[in-house]
């Protein structure tokens, strides 16, 4: 077992990676026997590996209700938060329990949101199961749902208690799914890391035929390199923006397409490439290294180009609508080498324009 | 104008008190020309006060929305938050944005809560108009929005970037509310300071008249000695329940009464003449403090017994079904002599039964 303690000022708290955590004694510490819990799944989770967690919870002695949310993104909402406080309420949980979150980014943000505004603030507990949630999604305290004009609106920075990775849970998932969260690893080789980078290239091939003890060095790099930049600054004033190369195009293409043609992965990769071409543009990074990356991203499956149906410059025009980008200016991570990236807030709407028309 | 610093690791903010605050240079920094904000209001305040506080924003160059709440505890609800989301998002706010909250504790509650998840948190400022708000609900950071089952059930710590305590709008508050925030302070004084117990018996027809100087000192008072508690303890983990005086047993006769008969203030002046009864049948207290208490309470105006219509045996049920009493188990917080306070986990319920009955 691999383990990761996530220092900040005020807390701090284990992350645990490995392929069967969940017989592990202590697992849940700091709960003990006799301490309720609520646990939180979807519709989709729910029959595959919620009695595993459910079993291993009762074990330990624990007094366990559960919430089932509908499958998806669009249920990211507000509804379903007053729906988890509702049943909170009903079942007079008090600020003593604790809310487990089983699933993706989706149950983990929501749980995560509930958890900091539940009777002002509980512990939450984050067993993520896709990969993106593995090694993004589920670390660093972002939570939030969506508001109908906007995504991740609504939200907090609220820490779990402990988050617990069960590579195992990754068998189930869809390939599409992996894949996209293959995106965000590539993504902290070329910002952080230039020998992860070639560790990737090398071991690409086991990664995708689920190679566990390949996963399980993958995943804990990923999961040290974002702990990393949390504790040096939790709420994105700062170097936490790095983690964001890719996703300012990305969302662009996201919400071109409102969230329905691509997964967050598969945006966030062509979103790379595009930086890429900025970067080039710009003098920043050469087109040998661009390729190298790109050449990555194709060998994963990753989308690597523009689709047609977005102009130029409506790509723009949703690039300027994104919530990090206020007064219009357009802050851009871009990469100087594979394995280092810096902020730039003042390219020019042109370059930006000539590095998409680089990737259709 | 007296200033106090609150400091917390993570932040410090001024709280400004004065009769004239609104016309002073820079009482809105850290803001500046062209800051958006948002001023939110209820339908009490708005033809009274508004026009005031949004003069002087724009003449320091802000620009303003402001979005108008209607009156009352029961829209302290989801549905208001939602409503100021949605305000935020249709005009476009950003998370530099700040929420300017006029009002009491409803509007400072709800406005803190909105700014602590906008996304994932922005700015606010507190304008207490109530004299609860004032020495109370708007330093310290509790935010938060009631649920049909239970009030202030969802909600978060968060702390204004200022707290603006202008006097002078106390001059329209009702009487009866000014007369419900005087028991907080009273609630100071017996919880941390005899010497300010001794003024307030000395001065009190001078506050009650709205003298404005002896208000300035009465205020003040208050606010620096809440200051004095929160930056030891800001979530309630320990010497912050000091605070809670009065209000176990007053938070039964308000959840009796569906929060439709009594103020706030006066279920809490009905609730410290119980602790003060129980602290005596335990040895703490001698009746003449007791009595010298009660006296300055009627003074005030303030209910000292219990209403007829609860019988000692359903206050008692509704005692235990207050959040803070988890698995049944009452903390009582407890005075030992005029300024001082000690939290008690086990008084038995004949006592508590004991205390009830000598107060009707
Ligand atoms: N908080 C953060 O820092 C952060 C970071 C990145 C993304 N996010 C958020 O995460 C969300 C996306 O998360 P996601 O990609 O994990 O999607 P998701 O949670 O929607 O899960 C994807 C699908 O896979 C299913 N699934 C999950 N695990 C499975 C398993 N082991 N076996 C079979 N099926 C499984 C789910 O039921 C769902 O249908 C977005 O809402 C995004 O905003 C948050
Ligand atoms: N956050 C905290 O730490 C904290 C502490 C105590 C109470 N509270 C909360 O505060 C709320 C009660 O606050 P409140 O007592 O200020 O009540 P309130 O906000 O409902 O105000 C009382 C009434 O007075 C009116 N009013 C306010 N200022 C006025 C003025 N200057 N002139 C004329 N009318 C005026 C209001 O419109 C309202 O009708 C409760 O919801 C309670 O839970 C919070
Ligand atoms: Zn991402
Ligand atoms: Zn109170």
């Amino acid at each position: 077992m691999r383990k990761i303690i996530v220092n900040l000022n005020y807390a701090s708290y284990p992350i645990y990676i490995d392929f069967n955590l969940l017989n592990i004694k202590d697992i849940f510490y700091p709960l003990k026997k006799n301490d309720r819990v609520m646990l939180v799944t979807d519709t989709v989770l729910s029959p595959i590996w919620k009695n595993i967690v459910l079993g291993s919870l009762v074990d330990y002695g624990m007094i366990v209700d559960e919430l089932i949310i509908p499958d998806g993104e669009k249920y990211k909402n507000f509804v379903s938060v007053e729906l988890l406080i509702s049943n909170l309420l009903n079942k007079c949980h008090d600020r003593h329990t604790t809310l487990i979150a089983l699933g993706g980014g989706v149950i983990g943000d929501l749980t995560g949101f509930v958890a900091s505004i539940y009777q002002r603030g509980i512990r939450f507990i984050q067993i993520p199961t896709t990969l993106l949630s593995q090694v993004d999604a589920a670390i660093g305290g972002k939570t939030g749902v969506n508001h109908v004009l906007g995504k991740n609106m609504i939200g907090s920075f609220w820490q779990p208690t402990s988050v617990i990775i069960n590579l195992n849970f990754l068998n189930t998932l869809p390939k599409n799914q992996f894949i996209s969260g293959l995106s965000e690893v590539v993504k902290y080789a070329i910002a952080f890391d230039y020998d992860f980078f070639v560790w990737l290239e090398k071991n690409i091939n086991d990664i995708l035929s689920l190679n566990m003890n390949t996963l399980l060095y993958c995943v804990t790099r990923c999961c040290e390199l974002k702990k990393k930049i949390i504790v040096i600054d939790e709420r994105e004033n700062n170097c936490r923006m790095l983690l964001n190369l890719g996703h300012t195009y990305g969302h662009a293409i996201e919400s071109y397409f409102e969230y329905s043609s691509f997964l967050h992965g598969e945006s966030v990769s062509i979103g790379i490439v595009i930086a890429l071409y900025t970067s080039e543009i710009l003098g920043l990074l050469n087109i040998v290294d661009i390729k190298r990356i790109i050449n990555l991203l194709e060998k994963i499956g990753l989308p690597t180009i523009i689709p047609k149906e977005i102009s130029s410059r409506s790509f723009l025009k949703y690039m300027i609508r994104d919530k990090k980008n206020y007064f219009g200016q357009i802050t851009l991570i871009l990469p100087t080498s594979i394995g280092e990236v810096k902020v730039f807030n003042n390219v020019s709407k042109n370059i930006i324009m000539d590095a998409i028309q680089m990737c259709y």
